[in-house]
C-alpha cells in the first residue's frame, strides 16, 4: 500500500515531465558585472511564440555545500552569523564553497570544522538544492554530518561565529520561530528529516 | 513535558539573541544596476575590528508570497515553470509580488487564480522566509490557501503553465525527488507541515 502510493504521486509527475518545449534563447548578454555577481539578460522566445526578456544571475564560481550537523545527543548545530542582505545576526546551518580537488562531503567537513568547531565521521550526500531558479543560476549540496568531534580550523570569517546545539526533534518550533529565516536552511533540515526518517525505517525492516 | 522541551530548545535560542552587536557600515554604495536587480558594496566593520568588503544585492520592489495550495483531496498544487537560471523547466509552488493595495492572502489568491486556475475560500499567514540573507535582501511571505475551487485570471505568464495535483502525505517524496529543487518551495511545504500538523493536534485538544 505504500509502495502504491509513491508510484502514484511520482509516476503521475513523471508522466508530463517530457512534455514541455524549452523557450529558444535569442540573446544572451552579460549586463553588469560586480566582484561578485553577474546579471546576464535573456531574451526568449517560447514555444508558443511569446517573446520575453528575462534577466539571470548565473551560475559564478565554485560549488557550494550546506551542512546538517547533527551531534551524539540527537542536537543540530547551529551558527550565528551575520547576514549582510538585511544588516542582522540570525541563526543559520553552516556552509561554504567547495575547494578544488574537494569532494562536497570533504568541504562540509572543513567548513563544519571552520564554522562551528566539529568535524564528522560520518556524511551523507544528500541532494542538490537551488535557491530561485527561476532568475538564479545557484545551488547548493545539502550534506549530513554526524558522530561529531571537537576540531576546530581556521576559516575566512571575519570574526568566529557563535554556535548554538539545539534538539534536533525540535525543528518543528525552530523553523517556525523568528531566530531562522534562511530557505536554504530550511530545507535542507527538511530534506535531512526525511532522509533521517527512511534510514531509521530501513533499519528497524 | 512536551512544552518543557518547547521551552528548553528556545529559549536556549532566545538567550544568546542578545548578545552581538552589529557591524559598523563604513560605505554603502552601488555598484551595478540592471532592470531587475541592483548590487551593493558594503565596507564593514565588525565589533572585532576587522573590516572586510560585501557586496549584497538588496531588496528592490514589492513584497512577495508563495502559496501552498492544497485542495479538498489533500493534494498540493504544483505549477510546472520555466526557470531560467537553469534553462530548464521544473515543478515549483505559484508565487509572485504583490500588487499595491493588497494584503498578502489577497496576492496569494490572486498569484493562484493566475498560475493554477484555482482560488481559494481559507488563506492563513504562515511566516515570512528569506532566500541568501548573507547576500541578498529578498524574502517571501508563506500563505496557505485551502478550501480551493476553480477560477482563472489572465496572468502576466509568457505561456499558460501545466497545473499538477500531488498527494500532500506523499511531500517527503516530492522533496527527495529531481523534480523540484526550489529552497524556497522545499521550506513552505516543511513550514506548512508543521502549521497543519499543530491545528490538527489542536483541534483534537
Amino acid at each position: 500500500m505504500h509502495h502504491l502510493r509513491i508510484l502514484t504521486g511520482l509516476t503521475k509527475v513523471w508522466r508530463i515531465t517530457i512534455l514541455p518545449k524549452l523557450p529558444e534563447i535569442l540573446e544572451l548578454r552579460t549586463v553588469a558585472q560586480s566582484r561578485l555577481f553577474t546579471i546576464e539578460s535573456m531574451k526568449l522566445r517560447f514555444s508558443n511564440g511569446v517573446e520575453r526578456l528575462y534577466e539571470r544571475l548565473p551560475k559564478r564560481g565554485r560549488e557550494a555545500v550546506i551542512v546538517v550537523a547533527i551531534n551524539q545527543k540527537n542536537e543540530l548545530i547551529l551558527i550565528r552569523e551575520y547576514l549582510a542582505g538585511f544588516h542582522k545576526y540570525e541563526l543559520n546551518l553552516p556552509k561554504g564553497t567547495v575547494d578544488p580537488g574537494e569532494s562536497y562531503e570533504e568541504a562540509a567537513n572543513r567548513e563544519l570544522k571552520e564554522e562551528a568547531g566539529f568535524g564528522a565521521k560520518k556524511l551523507d550526500y544528500l541532494r542538490e538544492i537551488t535557491l530561485a531558479p527561476g532568475h538564479m543560476g545557484f545551488s547548493l549540496h545539502v550534506i549530513l554530518a554526524r558522530e561529531l568531534f571537537p576540531e576546530s580550523l581556521p576559516g575566512d570569517e571575519p570574526e568566529p561565529m557563535e554556535v548554538e546545539q539545539y534538539p534536533f526533534e525540535e525543528a518543528d518550533d525552530l523553523v517556525s520561530s523568528v531566530f531562522i529565516s534562511e530557505s536554504r536552511s530550511i530545507a535542507a533540515i527538511k530534506i535531512a528529516e526525511v532522509f533521517l526518517s527512511r534510514e531509521s525505517k530501513n533499519s528497524r525492516v
